[in-house]
């Protein structure tokens, strides 16, 4: 039977764009397990009642219910631990703080460059909760945090400086195969490439090249992804 | 037989603050294994002419001599496998991340809110050197380079926010137990901790918590330590 992700759609139930739930597809891709994405929206709390909360990813597998990335993850791990996502108890903790420094620097970096282009790929449905809670977030109307992206984007770049400097000595962030690291970094980048048409990444950084080979994997899942 | 450690001293020769010479101090405890320290400063290039390369640390291990702090870190789990400093190959593949955000996210900021106190705990010998390479790679003085740093400290303090978010999930950066990730970001601290009085982070961070663990370990290594 195949696990079931509630997924983060866009107005087309094909855009999918969440840095979380891409980092789970990736998880699941990895140990080859079937999966079946529900396309979901932000406004849509009751759908998710029965996981007693109310974001996305949320997975039901069996009989089980795991919610939020990283616990989705240990989940998986644990119930199928072949090919593995963290390799082993010390793989998995230096994994933590790297899903800590994706969420904190990758994307409130990524928010403030692309947070005006969400509003134009998500439900319309979803459009006034959208723009009302990111604005109280950020405490600036979407368009005034998006504003000046030009000029800000080689700042956001340079903070990806570790990936670059670890992408200099091995092939993955997981050393010479793919491990759940890849899947954090690589899943936040879905998050811009699938909903924004603002270029990220330039084409000669070698976190773009690392990024192209994270989206052929697992029979090109990344790069068949619906873009906007 | 120990190891010998070259090891950055200052004018004071027991003080020592090079933060990829602390990793090493820290791993080299982990492991159990003797070392003697030999003090090194900037100028004495002769001094590590056997080496080839110019920069501590620098161990000579039995007839092995091994320079760079990472790989004299792959040096030792690969000659003294126990107890691990990696976990295992995901382990260090996912370190290496660990390392690569210390020198270009923690080091660089260190740097920025201590560098001239630096200038008055290292050896009057090294002091020209010091000034003109540091001022050369600044293009500031290094008074303007440490210039407000009351108020640029919260910055720095705020980009510690990974190691913030993963100490909310386990006790140290390697998970149960100290890793060499744990080395890498405690090594580091080591650094303004010994060679200035500026007090890099606020006694309610939990970052401080764990570093005050850390200096605990290893019968107190980091505790003992000299301190300008």
């Amino acid at each position: 039977m195949s696990i079931i992700l509630h997924d983060l759609a866009g107005a087309d139930p094909d855009l999918r764009f969440s840095p979380y739930c891409w980092r789970i597809r990736f998880a699941l891709a990895h140990k080859g397990l079937p999966v079946e994405t529900i396309p979901w929206r932000f406004t849509e709390r009751d759908a998710l009642a029965f996981s007693g909360q109310g974001k996305v990813p949320v997975i039901q597998d069996g009989g089980k219910t795991v919610f939020d990335s990283w616990s989705i993850a240990e989940h998986l791990e644990a119930a199928y631990p072949t090919p593995t996502l963290f390799g082993g108890a010390a793989g998995k903790a230096h994994a933590a703080f790297i899903n800590a420094w994706a969420d904190s620097i990758m994307v409130g970096g990524i928010a403030r460059l692309i947070v005006r282009d969400l509003l134009d790929v998500i439900d319309p449905k979803d459009r006034d909760y959208f723009r009302s809670s990111r604005e109280a977030r950020f405490g600036q109307t979407l368009e005034e945090v998006q504003a000046g992206r030009e000029d800000r984007v080689a700042a956001f770049r340079e903070s990806l400086m570790p990936v670059r400097l670890v992408l200099r000595r091995q092939e993955w962030l997981g050393g010479a195969a793919p491990s759940y690291a890849d899947h954090i970094v690589a899943g936040t980048l879905m998050w811009p490439s699938c909903a924004s048409r603002f270029a990220l990444l330039t084409e000669d950084d070698p976190v773009a090249g690392w990024f192209g080979r994270m989206l052929d994997l697992y029979g090109g899942l990344g790069r068949a992804a619906k873009r906007a």
